[in-house]
């Protein structure tokens, strides 16, 4: 069993940005400039927004963190929105999520520039995967794709079942693994709360991309012999007997599916790590799509 | 075994479209109006655009048809889909393919104002339809969810295989299955040129969306007692006893898989007659969304 370690693809990856960055520097060229737009201040959020921030400044990136009230109108919002669209030193931003309850999220995803939307949220990007041309992939599914790809996980003709079928997880990667390229010409079943018998899919399935968001919802019997696991699950499970009161559950039942899987992702460590290093990848394409 | 009629249905939807336009009239609305773009003589397009300008006529839209030669410059034909998107009265139009040689395609496709693309080959259309927000979606795959649809065949986590990831076809079909609503929540296995062992895996399906263009590919011993049969093939295959020379064949070897099934579609009159109904689907609700 090998495992898909993303901690560790992370920081390459990363290395792999700063030295590019370093280059681009020595050639007198702009580096790449990211910003962040949190409202608010919800902790898990300033948590988020404050790693990407210090990732851009380990690669070398330009950052800048805009801050604004919880109490901001969704007007005086999109006209922020509007400004960072027109501002030509800035080649990507994000607007951190969840957003009060007052704005309306779509709306706001939608005013997103999609040259500067560097989540690949926007309808524009997602069409443009979909129809592969170049496209900014949100980093969850393009995280998967890259740990496929960089581990040589076998994925040609091979069928692979993912478990959710999410906007920005699920209905992404399924796409991206059925068409041509690295990591692709998977055949690709999508499966969500309404399928029928998902065990009899799941164990025919050489490869199983699990993204309900129920703890450890993957069983051995649920499993191939040699199959390959990604868990994108991530959720807080109450645990008095750990310091922090709460364990990170994936949607794998991790000891028992690893004893069969030819490669597994662990929870946390697999693909969680992999979305800030995507996110980096995508400003620096940004800046690149945008010279 | 019920035949899904593709030719009664479309003259359905057509007078129901009709219907919907003389109300408009009555009431001293606009009517919706579509424009073609023909470049150059090819017959085949010479007869798809007069199909579709007559059925403009037919159901009371107003019709544009704008014929450029053959050696039009690519910024020249630019330049007219500019003045398309801007013209007022228009509520959608489409560029008939092929192109000549020396335009390029996808700029072209590109350059249209997703807004007027009722062919809904535009990626913002094609993403906006994926994310589940109002988009037009394209003829073919529009189309079959229609005949689905009215004739209630069970879809509801029931398990479909679309054979096909063809932008227009394959992949679009597959994700509108597979998401929540009517003719939807069915789980969805997309396979290609690619897949190991097909036959595995359509005679375990429900129901089989065959678009791969190979005539007569899927046949009996593919298919399991009872499921429905959606054939998107159309292919001209020479036949000395016809007197046109040809007759058009489907991807489904049909006498017998017609034994097997619940639900079919014949070719002709099954999945074809319905793309140009879907046209004017989509250019009626271009007026009603622009209003």
């Amino acid at each position: 069993m090998i495992l898909l370690d993303g901690k560790t693809t992370s920081q390459q990856i990363k290395e792999e940005i700063k030295e590019t960055v370093s280059k681009m520097k020595s050639h007198g060229e702009k580096v790449p400039h990211l910003a962040a737009v949190l409202v608010g201040n919800d902790g898990a959020s300033l948590t988020y927004v404050g790693s990407k921030v210090r990732s851009c400044e380990y690669v070398g990136f330009d950052s800048t963190l805009i801050r604004l009230d919880e109490n901001i109108s969704e007007e005086a919002l999109l006209e922020q929105i509007d400004t960072l669209n027109k501002d030509n030193a800035l080649d990507g931003y994000i607007v951190q999520l969840p957003l009060p309850k007052h704005i309306n999220e779509e709306k706001i995803l939608l005013a997103i520039d999609p040259k500067k939307d560097v989540d690949g949220f926007h309808p524009a990007n997602f069409g443009r995967m979909a129809l592969e041309l170049d496209a900014f992939i949100p980093a969850t599914p393009y995280g998967i794709m890259q740990l496929l790809e960089r581990y040589n996980v076998p994925t040609s003709g091979k069928h692979c079942v993912v478990v959710g079928r999410s906007h920005i997880v699920g209905r992404p990667i399924s796409i991206l693994m059925s068409q041509k390229g690295a990591a692709g010409n998977a055949t690709v079943t999508v499966a969500h709360s309404r399928t029928e018998n998902l065990a009899d899919l799941t164990r025919q399935a050489d490869i199983i991309v699990m993204a309900l968001g129920i703890p450890e919802y993957l069983t051995a019997d649920m499993v191939k012999e040699g199959a390959a696991i990604i868990d994108v699950g991530i959720t807080r499970v109450e645990d008095d007997k750990h310091p922090k009161g709460y364990v990170i559950k994936g949607d794998v039942a991790y000891d028992e599916v690893a004893q069969k899987a030819s490669y597994i992702t662990p929870v946390p460590g697999g693909v969680g790590p992999m979305t800030i290093a995507m996110l980096l990848k995508n400003t620096l394409l940004a800046r690149q799509w945008n010279k």
